[in-house]
């Protein structure tokens, strides 16, 4: 018998073609033929870093606004933005999906739940409640709403302007974890217990309400994090910490942990100065411009931000930032889940990454 | 062989008292001769329900302010509500130390630091700081603040009039755990990094300083706890779900727990109407009446109380209570301890408990 | 403006065609065209029900014994079970990856180390040991072998017969998470420490080594689970409850938990009698018939098995079993990432679901 | 106005003793004329180093059996080690309760519950089972069997010898918490449902019963740790790490933790040679002396031992032992109830410490 190649330097014998064949016919893959794609020594991420300018999004959701109506079996008007690795997928990253929302004047976006959860990020409007198993949660730019796991929720603008919001949902995750479970509100609108529920009940640090009957391990029990307290806790610990960044997370008042099992939030705020240390994180992590411009360079290419620009960063991502005035990048990630699996892994490079390239949106 | 009976009904032979001496000698009990006491059916609390009456101890608090000094070697103007069941220790429980403390305009009692924990509600006055671990956290009326485990503490009064709080510690606990650790600060009063600091830091719900470095499992990161939110949060409890009680937990908003491992805090509001239902737990609890005026019934005596008195209700007692007006009574208990060791009971009587007499202070 | 019908019966009006080419161009996606796709009422599993036969894989696992050599940059001689609900990915479900891998006698796998976890469990064979950070772990038909993440391990087969075993990993979910992380050993084979160390550390139920260095929240400390028992419980089981078929999870005896954060391990013991119940739970498992034979209804299609097959359940199936006689059947699932996110399901049909056909393996 | 001194220095002001005596008959204590004594630097136990000779209490127990019969009131023949330093409490430690218990043959101890938790380890004898909620426990010399928390539990002793074990409780701690609560069953024995249940569902490291419905987050399902594991185990440890000192702690399989929330078990194994390090740590323990000889150093006093000798540790003492051969120390602790409440110290001494003086028995 010959010995012959094969593509990945095994030292195999004749017949090894009619062995692959018959592999093949039977639904069996040997992994040494792809262990280098399969095991590389670092993430091999999917995902590809990316950005979406407002200066695209925001029109395309206007014309969307105009052309398309909301109503059962359809009902959200959304835009995902998505992935260009993921080989089509209406996802932004492996694991979180990312998507900008847009609700007209009085415009209702029907009641429904699901086994994924979401976050709601105001970028532009007020007017709007979300209400949230009865809890009519008030929407004004910069707050952050919150619609958790099987929660009944339908979106309800009584203002005179629209509203455009980022939405962030764990669905990607969900979809590999073949959790998916959805059902429709037999009413257009849930019934209104009352108006910042949570938020009332929940809204001071430090104080739980004793025999809270509203807990779950899954998620927070506070809905509404309004954008004022950001701001206060942020110049909060810039005026303790100085430096060039401040980050709060928003949290679970019950827990202490993120805000749903499956997806965390944060929210960081940049002021001028040198690019931040180079930093790598397992998980991505998608990023909204709230306020300010900047640019943030991501495995060497760098990619220039204003508000409303919406950016992902794959695992294990080179990231560095640096911003031309104050500005506040809102992030999800999909963090909590790689620690909860106990898999987090978290770097600071002792060197700036050099800059190969600058991004051009599509 | 002759049978005798000894005191519980047990029949034991002759030489029964030549035996008892040899265990008396050799430092052995009977467990047979005293199961009942050691082993009852119920809780037999040494604690007693008792309530010392401000207008009692504040004249003494103030008469100590004029004459005693605070200085090294006894750094606290303090009197301590001695449980008169506890054999003349200056315990309020078996677990729990309650005790008011008296700071005249101008003093500073000085900065030290000990293994048990302690929180300060303010009573009356203002202008008063506690630096615990160079946060100057600011004092008024209501207020809660903390001064954990092995953290520096002093207190200063900078205004020109007198202060009086609650002192709250698990004291008996830590003594009855031999876990006492004590130690002298260098200086009078440790350095100032800040004023409510932790306030700044982690003072709205929900939001989490990220990368947090001062956080520790036996205690909260916030040490502030102001009047003002717990009455705008009572408030919207109320308004929520009526009844006539509504109740704050002071929480750990790292993780959701108690302020301390060792001890609980919670603030209740009282509304005019019928007494409350009849409740037992396990483990005590000492009330600050900080509020209005009302009775509580425990284990059948009536204690009448208005502001500034301090009551104790020992473990599994029967304890219900009905306010005059709306009444706010704080209160500290050993419940953390007892939920942490998984053996935390509670129960609601089906019937009002009876009235049996009425407390009169000594 | 004239309105048209879209595929989900949606209202749009003209310019929709214009308007999604040129979200495509932007690497946008509308929600509403394929929201059914992505929140579907249940789980809408890529991953199918589907079986591979010993009598396929154990003749080609033996014919790439012949025909493939083990050595750096092919490390295993692997045959990944591939289901073809999965584009060609070599994964056995969304989640987890099944194979089989064939050791002869004389050889070694080299050693390396990754973050995906692996468990070996052993189908046929004697006479091989996988070392596991240096410790050499002895491995016999039955046994279950954990190789868990970033330790090194290599399997070397000092027997005169080959060994065939059933490798389960946490890849396709490790994948999804972009956390995969690669290394070779600078050695083929690493030192050994000793033997069955781990299992001669925490080998006896409720007794740990006092202040044991060799924890970590994401595995076991204890590597080797033999077989002998895994038997015995499960006779004391049968014993005790009686029924069709008993359970043990193989756990952590550091934690109570599961052998890994990232993918559990159960052996479940089928009696002979009728179906089993039939149940759905969110997530997959592979299962592997170690002893005995039966059938499982997996979704209506029943699946005959005896020893050496290996089949999968994708999540929210329905699924049920009978054995023909008494059966082992050893199984892997995610359900720990479901749990640890608070997302599990599980429920027991009211009925047994109808078979409506029999699964003919490719 | 005259300055007086007081005791611990502070300078007072005239009237002062009439003020001591207003706070005395008022229920009040003053803090700084006690406070060194309430906060001393480090612990101040009153739990005194002591040791009970197996010489003495072994005659003892045997004349107990002679004349105490076992019935109703008073179920158990136990010899409780008092502690010289608490004041006629039959309490071992401020925590801890320890005991001899004396079962003869064909005695049974009638079935009770109560809210404390046993352990019960054998020093003598055999042919004695526990049952404990319906699981009859087998009893041999140095098997520690568990009564957890209201579970109830009787002692058989069908053999032709009398039994002697240690009793471990949490008696002293459940006291201070005014947690006990007690039951005595309705039949002097409760029904048997089987023998060694627990062992047989349990009994394996690493294997769980799936879906256990007897798992209490207070302590181990697992009721019955045999000696020869433990000995298995200690010899394993060992021979891995040498040494003086091989320690196994007995834990619930469930979890990883301590056999109760408010107790932990330990086996230390001495080997002859020097003076293990001087160790410190809060909260007391309490040693039986299960095989072999040697002496163990407690803050300065050498005490000797042998076989059924039993000793007690306060907190923070400065303790070191040395075996004349091999020899087994059975330890209980309340550490599990200090590390559940994050107050848990624990050091090692640079040097070995001064023997001032031997410890002569009562």
């Amino acid at each position: 018998m010959t010995a012959i190649e094969t593509r990945n330097a095994h030292t195999v014998e004749v017949g090894y073609d009619e062995f692959c064949g018959a592999l093949a016919a039977r639904d069996l893959k040997s992994l040494w033929s792809m262990q280098t794609a399969l095991m590389p020594d670092v993430p091999l991420p999917a995902t590809q870093p990316w950005l979406w300018p407002w200066d695209t999004t925001y029109p395309l959701a206007k014309r969307a606004g105009e052309i398309i109506r909301i109503e059962r079996g359809g009902d959200r008007r959304v835009l995902a933005f998505a992935n260009p690795g993921l080989n089509g997928l209406p996802f932004t990253s492996t694991t979180l999906w990312g998507a900008i929302q847009y609700l007209g004047p009085g415009e209702t976006a029907p009641a429904h739940r699901h086994s994924p959860s979401a976050i709601r990020f105001v970028m532009v409007g007020s007017g709007v409640y979300t209400t949230v198993d009865g809890d009519a949660c008030e929407m004004e730019a910069g707050d952050l709403i919150l619609t958790p796991n099987w929660n009944w929720h339908d979106h309800n603008n009584y203002g005179s302007e629209p509203m455009v919001w980022f939405d962030g949902l764990d669905l990607p995750l969900m979809t590999t974890l073949e959790a998916v479970f959805f059902e429709n509100h037999p009413d257009e609108r849930q019934s209104v217990i009352g108006h910042n529920l949570s938020e009332r009940a929940w809204g001071s640090a430090g104080l739980a309400p004793a025999n809270a009957t509203d807990l779950n391990p899954a998620h927070s029990p506070l809905l509404r994090y309004g954008y004022a307290h950001v701001d206060e806790r942020l110049e909060a610990l810039h005026d303790r910490d100085g430096g060039q960044q401040a980050t709060v997370e928003y949290v679970n008042p019950a827990t202490g942990g993120p805000v749903f099992s499956t997806l965390g939030c944060a929210m960081t705020r940049l002021y001028p100065g040198d690019r931040t240390p180079t930093r790598r994180k397992t998980g991505s992590s998608v990023y909204v411009a709230f306020r300010g411009s900047g640019k943030s360079v991501i495995n060497g290419t760098q990619f220039d931000w204003g508000a409303g620009d919406v950016f992902v960063t794959p695992s294990w991502a080179a990231v560095d930032h640096v911003a031309y005035g104050q500005a506040d990048l809102f992030i999800i990630s999909d963090a909590p889940v790689l620690k909860a699996l106990n898999i987090y892994r978290e770097i600071v490079e002792a060197e700036a990454q050099p800059v190969n390239s600058v991004f051009q949106a599509t």
